[in-house]
This record gives structure tokens, C-alpha cells and sequence, in this order.
């Protein structure tokens, strides 16, 4: 049995990160860290936690914390504040912001407007999307992919690895619940305005742009620029990306989608559709499930990926705890086997 | 051809009588007031209409301003402080919130925190309930019914005037969808946990019940006190309020029936259904129409009314235009002779 | 370990005890019988079970089947015709359906429309309720309550075991999401028009009104009627409904407060929430609690009950589990020991 | 003033049509036909509209109607059997299905699945988007374009008459709410699993693709070809169709929304967003508009066009009413001078 303490408790992360913790065999939640709220009731934010979770929200104080590993479901330009500390005393971190993920001080400067945290503590994070990561004991700090890339790069990695696909042909269309935005408030996710409405934002220049890109570029060992529109939807949960890519050569749907079914056959959280049929969001709902469809105009020689997930769970508390259990060498699907809430 | 300013520009009751106003033969907007967004383009802040209203908000300066009418679609403690002023100078008012609606002011101080406006000019308000009230051109101000308490008092009136009821049973369940919250950002309407959620708010304290029992207790020339309860619904626009009385005696569900249509034969906006059939919030979303249903248990001598509106039009921005088209013997249909938008 | 088959596989009831026996350690799955889909792969009917779930639907043959027990999920009218075979060879069974909840046959009738079990297999149905009901191994048919009855009754039980309510004084206005009304296609569940929608329905003639009649008749040894109006929400799951009653005597808030909270005490899934604070559906969200708010008009000896549960869970297949927990004497827990899932 | 009928009286679009006829100072509707209705009350099947439309639904008897024009909102394959005759009696039609308007019957039958009308009265039939095309007294046969193809052509067209884009790069991420599905019952938009989710459905098989390629080929004399994926959005009304294409050259975002502004200036019904400005559907919900934004990738040259309707106004019955003003002659704008509906 391990002790985690949360940070951010008040958002949508952290609440996940109790739904599911309160599945898992071998976590014990310790702390639940919120600055703002430090000393109120949990339940008075969630009311749907009372009798359940008795603590009150506490503060963060980095040389006091007694735990084995402290998620943070932060906003961005918060964690990079704390986590050198607390490596320093052998606490393990799994970072579900943005802070360590890009490895460029300057691109991350760019997209998230402040210096990241210094490069000697960047160089320690590593960056695991646990499908394709090698994560093991040694690592102290793991960047926990974003929502959208979560969604995305599972779909892209089989292509690239294969140099399937022509790279600068990458095109994602990507649509969110509102959820991904937060709990903060803003007008565009005031609810009479955001209910039966649709929209694009951020054309060019949403912060997981360079996300996407450093990890295929790594994979492919060439650098790669790709198109990516995501889109507010009327729903809570859930991310469907349409992703439009250029083949190579020549290449049947059977044969692509027999690659997909070969590359994910030892992933369980990584469905595979059947040829013709294309996930929903709903069929991942509460789940860790990523699911794929595929699509190829066989003429044209293009080829069309679907890729459905949670956006709280896969997209980042769910993809944490898959984390975690790696970390620690559990049961992969320890505590995240859940089917999808239906309907 | 009269000219007309609207204060309190940037909220849903404004840009409801923009877009009805727009079908009005006699009417011109002239100013719209917006206090906090004096001097920005309307476009900025309502995408929807840019090509149809070019002017930018401005600021109210009651000794400057030079037209026949002002409405003010304000939140509560606010037309009081100008209404004054106006009416000094021979600008009609219609006042779409609640500072003239109460003509006691300490119940007025109660539900609404502060005191209202001199007992000289809340005298000078005509509460208008366009259906039943006998406005004419001497009325100088005009206050608009609430949301909520239109779906109601129209259901009650007739069984009021023909004393059919037990005036201290009177259970009214009433459910709005959440534009009636308001533009302002609060965390219960955030989309992500207004979404898929239902709940009821304000037991016992809402300030629609004063002017709920004011209204009956004039009709009844009793002192009558109702249980009021709202909920809030995940979804925009509407109003169903479903009330419960005790009926004085024998009462069939045909004989009361007929009494509610003889009583709305000649309202144009309001729709007595058929027996049996009960009317849903989008079978008037978008039109100043009010449909009520009527059941009766006659074992048990209690009726059921089912009440529906929209809550930007006959509950607001439409019952001020119908009370302006009384005010100046305008076609009591003029500008709002629009079906519902369905589906 | 026990072995169960669930029958009406293809409905919502079904999908849902999948979904939760599949976190149950004392109990498995043999069979999912469906007789329209029989044969085929429960996948195509619900892909996101793919994966999770091998097998086909299969059909139900009373005389072969080899299990502990049985759940129907299955509409009116279906249950009754498989139940005394099963009994019969004393495979025990939990009815979600209506058919061996109200004792009296002539009530049956009226209700459901056709004649119900005969008499002699009617009376070895047990009605639980499995806060209030003495469930043992000798009980073959439990017969689950239905959704909306259940939030009822766990309000009302604390008070007509107390004597506190006028027995005629008790309206029900109930509000229910559209999963209530099953995966059965009807126009006015069809996406276009029940989004954005909001309506009453059945007025006076729902099924579930003479089961809540019985169970407070039984409980209170006098005949009691109830007003009882449902309404359709736009919204998928969650039932809240709102009951008005008059008090017998003169009860403050504290005091009314005070009895709920002793007589929940050691009812893990019913969680009465603090003075002034009322649930909200999304709070049970996919969770087996029921939470219940209370409001009391001091002044007027009229007390308001706000009760809310997902009515998928505590008002149809958790509750099940929960009855199935309690008949062969595992933890009450077992199996729903789920936090509600938010937002 | 003309008459008019309108076949497929029970369906969204007929609906439709008879709310914004209902502002038409030029049009009376005569008949409102359906053929599975005949003889029914309007009201039953459309309750909002009682006390605004008194007449019954009634049947089409191509020999005997006696009026000006007639709408056909009905699904394919029905108006085809009926216009032939209607044409031959001097009737003009605006048909608002896809039977007329695909010119290569070959493609038809490959995406209609039957045979469409005979050649020589296809030929007759003139396909009108009306901003760029001169309809004119003599066109007996309006083919109305199809809702996705009315939002994508009106984006393209500018950049194919100035030879702008790449052809062969065009790929359209169309995203529409549900009631373009239509009022027929199917599982796939049954309230409890439309609701809270998102999917991408018939990928390379949607029937609007050749109507896209069609307009395209003409306009620009080259074979065109096109991606095209639609998805299903949890919202009633609304597109929004992201399209995404290689520039042939070197060209800002500046001289590219330059192009739009000009092209567009005379145009009502079309608003371009300034630059960084993009449009969401309920900025158009109920209205006529179609609002374009614009992006440029200048690194790239690559653009991103985001357009977005009312899929029932523009996209069907708005667009149909603004053909027979230009075929009558009535000024544009008649009919069809609706504000957006907000929020």
C-alpha cells in the first residue's frame, strides 16, 4: 500500500483522481491539497463526496508532506513551483499539467507564457503515454500526456512507427466536452450559452500543438508540423478526434486495420474497432478505454482515424493512475477497471 | 413610430427585446445602456447580431436622454436609482425587474436586501399583467411581472375570480431552464455541473413569492400565502409550473375546462389545451405564448394546473412589449406574432 | 461465488447490473438472455462492452437453465410468465419489472393492463425496499422497487413511522432524466424533441402510484392516497422528486433534521444532508445513494422532502444488487461501492 | 401574394416552413400535405402550432391542387414521383429532398439507391444556392442544396473562382446537430444515447459528397474531389463545418478575409467575422446567416475555413424561402429578416 496526496483538489482532476483511487487496491489517499479552500470541508465543493471522503482540503507545504507520491492536477505554471522540492526528498510525482512536458524551454515559453522550470528538473520528467512508454522505479517525475495528445498520438503511433504516412500531411480535427476547460468559470462555458452551441477556438495555436509534434517527431526522427483544430462541444466529458492523414503507398483497410490490431493486441485499454464501425464518446464514458476506428479511401490513398476518450479519465486522472500502477509495477489495470457508464 | 432606449444592454432580457423589437412596426431602438461596456461595439459582446445592430452600447444619462420609453432589464436594485428621474421628465419606464413590483416596502427590504424606491413613485408603478391589467397611456411606469410569477398567475386567476379554491392550499412546483439565472457566471451554472443535473433552490425564500401573493391576495381580498418551490432544469429557455390546489367543492375536469377557455377566449396568448393534453416548455420556446393544461381528481376535489412559458418572452422581454403595445393601443400582437421555433 | 443470468439483456437495466456485478466479488455472470437478439454478439448492441463481455445473447429456457439466480430487466407484463417455472426449481429471482409488486390483482389490472401472476405465486413475492425490508435466504421472487417509489419512500418511511404527516396531505411532483423510459423508441424521446424539452406526464395514471399507496398503507395500517405527477427532464439519468406534506403537529427544521439523521444512521447508501443544503441528482450520479434534503414551513406546519437517486442504480439495478447483498448475506456494499461520477 | 403548398407537412422541414412563411408578407400557405396524416389535425401532431394553423393535413392530388408552388420537405425518393406532373400543370416547385439535384443519374442511384426522375426533367430542374446563382421566373424545378453542402459551398466558392486553393487538398470536418436527422425514430438518436455524445458517421459514403463535387467541377472546370466526414453533435440545431485546404501561393490571412469581405459584401445573409473572430452555431440558431471565419497558416499555406448555420433555416427551409424570392422576385430578405435567437 502506497500514500498519494492530490494537488488541485478542488478541480475535476483531482475529484477523478478520488473516484477512481477509491477503486485501487494498493493507494490510500493521504492528502488532498487545495491553497484556496485549505481548511474547508471537502464536501461543501462536493457534496456528492460527503460521508465518503471525511477530509478537510488541506495546504501544500513541501518540506512537511509525508507520502510515497503527490499527483498534481493543477493549472499550468503551478507544479514546476513545488515539484523540485519534493523530488528532493524522494517523493514521486505524476503531473498531470502541462509543466513538464515539452522539453523546449522556448516553445514552452511561447505557449504557456512563463519560463518552465529550470532544465535540470525538465530533464528528469518523463513524458509517458503508457501505451508506449517504458516507465519504470526510477523515474521521480512522470508528465502525464494532455487530454487531446492522449487521444491523438495513440491513434498516430502505429502510422509513424510503419512510415506510413506522409508527416506533413497531418490533419486534426479534434472536439472536446466542456469538462477539458476546467472548473473555472468563463463565459463561453456559462451554460445558456455554451448549451446547444458548437465552436472552433484557438485555430493554430492551442498549447497541445507542440505536444503532439515533439513526441512524433521524436518517433520519427523528423520534425513534424501538424494542423490541429479543436472544437467546444455541448457535453461534458468525452474527446472525438478525426484525424486525416496521406499514405505513403498503396494500403488496404484490411491491412491497416490488421497493423492496428496487431500493434495494440497486448494494450488493454485500447480498443481496436471492427472495419466500418466508429467509436462514440459515450462508449468510453467513466472509463480508461481509448477506442479506434479506421477509415481508408482506398482510391485516394488517404486514410482517416477515429479515436475516441474520456477526457478525465484516458485524457488525464484515469491515464495517471495507469501511470502509477507502471511506477510501481501493479496490475496495470488496478483500479481502472471500470467499464463504461451506459447510458 | 415611437423611440425607445434599453438598459442594462449586455443581459438576455436586453437582447430578447432586441430581437423582438426588430419585427415591431412602431417601434425604433434608439439607445441601448450597457454601464459596463459604455463605448464597446454590440458585436463584441453578441456575435449574433453584428450586421443588425451597428451602434455601441453607450451609458444612461437620465437628463440627456431623449425618448419616449425606456425599459429596463436590469437585475434588482438598480432601475429604482434612475426611474425617478425619468418619469420627471415624461419618459414612460417599463421596468422588466423587481424594484417596482412590491408596493410594501419592508417586504420589498426582505427579499430583495435593500429598501426600494420612495413610497410616492413605487405608488406611481402599475404592476401589469397584461391579460388582466387595465393599462392605459397615464401610466408612467410599468412593472413587468417575474418569470415565474407569469406562468402562475395566469393559471391561477380564474379559479381566483370564481373563489374555486382553498386559498392556503395553494402548492405551486416550478421549474425554469437556466437563462433565468442570468448572464452573470456563477459555479451552479457552469455547463459541465449544470449539465445533466437537476435540483431544487431557494425553499421557502424566493423573491417571486411576495409578488406571487401579492397578486392573489388583491384578487382574492384575502391575505393568501403559497408554497413555492423552483427548480432549475439543464436546458436554456422555459418555464413548466405545475400547481396543486384543494377545490371548494364538486368540480368536474370538463366544467373547469370550459371555464378556463370562456376566461382565455380572447387572449390571444394564451392557450387553454384540449383535455388530456398537457403542454411542454418547447411548445412555446421562442413566442409569447403561455399554454396551461388542466387536470382535476374529482374523487378528491384537487385540481392540477400545468403551465408553460418561455422565460425570455411572455416571462420577460415579450410581456414588456405586450404591456407597451397596451400602453400606446398598439395591436397587442405587433411585434410578437411569431410562432414558436420548434423543434 | 454465485452464478446469475440477467434477462431483458439488450435493455438499460441489464446494461447497468453488467456494469456494476462486474465490480462484484461474489458474483458471476453465466448468462444474458435476450429473446429478440438471441444469438447475437452483445457488442453490436453495446460496443462498449466490447472487450469486457465474450458472449452472445442468448435465449431463456426455464427448464434448462443452471443458476443461483435470476434478474429480469424486462418491461411489464414479460416476468410473470418465466418466474414459477424458475421458483419452481428453485432458481431464486429479483424482478426490476413491475410485475410482483402490488399485491392486489384488480389494482394490477387497472394499471398494467393485464391480469397478474396467479395469486399463489404472487404471494411468495417479497416487495424490498432494503433500507426498511427484512429480506432473508428464504425469499424466492424479491420484487425491487420501483425508480421512482424508491426516492419516495426513503423520504417518507422516517415520517409516517413517526406519525408526523397529515396521511392525505402528501403530493408528489416528481422529475425523472429519459433513460426512465428505456431504450424503446418513442417521438417523444427522440433526441429533437425531448432536448431543450420539458413536460408532465401521466397525471394521476402512473403505474407507480398504487405501489406507493401500498406501501404507505401497509406501513401506516391506513388507507392512504398520494398526488403523484412525474415529469420528463432533459437529461439522461436522475430522479428528484419533491414531496410537500403537512405536519401533524407543530415539528421544527432541527428536530425533523435530527429524526432523518437517526433513522439513516447506519444506512450506508442514504445520506441526509445538512440543514439548507439540498441534493442535486449529478450528486448520486451513477452511485447507489440516495441523498435527501428537508425543508420545514414553521409557520404553516408544512414540511418539503427533497430526495434524489440515479435512477438506473438506486432506483432499478443497484438497488437489485443491494437486495441480492442482503439475501445471501454479503456485504451490503459489495459491489456498489462506487462514488458518483462528477461532473 | 401567392399560394403555396407544402408536402412532407409532418417533418422539420415543413415545420419550418410554416414558421417563417408565417412572416411572408408575399406568400399564403394553401395546403400543408401528408400523406400518412391525411385528415389529422395539424395541432395533434405539432401542438405548438394551434391557434396559428387551424387546417388538417391533407393529401396531394398532383390533378387537382390549385396553387402557385409547392415545397417538397420530404426524405428522397418521393419527390421525384410527383413533380413531373405538377410542372406539367405550370406549378412551380421548390424541392427542399436531393432527388433533383444530381445531375449524373449514375451517381444518384450510387447514392440514392434507386433510379432518379427521367432525364428530361432533371434537365429542367436548376440548382440554386442562392447567393450564387441567378435564378429567374423561368426555373420551374428549385433544387434546394442539401445542409452541409449550403455551409461548405458558401465557404468554398470564393477560393475556387480565384483559383486559390489546391483541389485535390480539400477536407471537410462537417459537425451537425441532430434534427438533421429528421423526426423518423432510430436508435441512434434516441434521447438517452444521442444525448452526452459525439460520433463521426458514413466516412466516405454521405450523399452530400457528390452534391459538393458537383458544384465544385463546374465552378472551377476540373474534377474535384473531396474528404468529407459528418459527425453527430448532442445539440438540436446547428453546422459547423471546419474545411481545411492548401493555398496554391503565398497569401496572408489579411488579403485572404480581404477576398471574403469583398465577395460577400452585397450578399444579406452572409456575415465574414473579422479576423480571429470565428463563429459558433448559436450565433445563427433560427436565422437565415451564414457566418464565415477565416485562418491562415502563412507558414504552410494552409487555410482553415469555419463556417457555420442553422441546418433548418439556411440549411433547408430558410434557403428554399430565398430561392422563391428571387424566383418571384420579392425582395431577399422578405420572410427571412429573424434575428438570431439568443441564448
Amino acid at each position: 500500500m502506497i500514500e498519494v496526496g492530490i494537488v488541485g483538489g478542488s478541480g475535476y482532476g483531482a475529484v477523478e483522481l478520488i473516484r477512481l483511487l477509491n477503486q485501487h487496491k494498493e493507494v490510500e489517499i493521504k492528502y488532498i491539497f487545495s491553497h484556496s479552500k485549505s481548511g474547508e470541508a471537502i464536501k461543501n465543493t462536493y457534496p456528492h463526496l460527503q460521508n465518503s471522503i471525511q477530509a478537510e482540503f488541506s495546504s501544500l507545504d513541501v518540506k512537511e508532506v509525508q507520502c510515497d507520491l503527490i499527483f498534481f492536477a493543477t493549472p499550468s505554471n503551478v507544479s514546476k513551483h513545488f515539484i523540485p522540492d519534493l523530488i528532493e526528498r524522494d517523493i514521486k510525482v505524476i503531473d498531470l499539467s502541462g509543466d513538464f512536458r515539452l522539453k523546449d524551454p522556448n516553445v514552452y515559453k511561447s505557449f504557456y507564457g512563463e519560463q518552465p522550470a529550470k532544465q535540470s528538473v525538465l530533464n528528469q520528467a518523463f513524458y509517458s503515454l503508457p501505451e508506449w512508454s517504458e516507465v519504470n522505479e526510477n523515474n521521480q517525475i512522470i508528465a502525464n500526456p494532455g487530454c487531446f495528445p492522449t487521444s491523438i498520438l495513440l491513434a498516430l503511433h502505429p502510422l509513424i512507427t510503419d512510415e506510413l504516412i506522409k508527416l506533413d500531411s497531418i490533419i486534426i480535427d479534434a472536439k472536446t466536452g466542456v469538462s477539458g476547460a476546467g472548473r473555472s468559470l468563463s463565459q463561453n462555458v456559462h451554460y445558456g450559452e455554451m448549451n446547444e452551441n458548437l465552436s472552433a477556438y484557438k485555430l493554430g495555436g492551442h498549447k497541445h500543438i507542440p505536444e503532439i509534434e515533439q513526441y512524433l517527431t521524436n518517433l520519427s526522427n523528423t520534425e513534424v508540423n501538424v494542423t490541429f483544430t479543436p472544437h467546444l462541444v455541448p457535453m461534458t466529458r468525452g474527446i472525438l478526434s478525426t484525424i486525416y492523414i496521406d499514405l505513403t503507398k498503396d494500403y488496404t483497410e484490411e491491412s491497416l486495420h490488421a497493423l492496428y490490431k496487431d500493434m495494440y493486441k497486448d494494450k488493454p485499454f485500447v480498443r481496436i474497432r471492427d472495419l466500418g464501425d466508429f467509436p462514440k464518446t459515450k462508449e468510453v464514458l467513466g472509463s480508461n478505454y481509448c477506442d479506434i476506428g479506421i477509415y481508408v479511401d482506398e482510391k485516394r490513398n488517404k486514410a482517416i482515424i477515429v479515436s475516441v476518450i474520456d477526457n478525465l479519465v484516458k485524457g488525464a486522472s484515469g491515464q495517471a493512475i495507469q501511470n502509477l500502477n507502471k511506477l510501481y509495477n501493479f496490475d496495470e489495470m488496478e483500479g481502472l477497471d471500470l467499464l463504461p457508464i451506459y447510458p
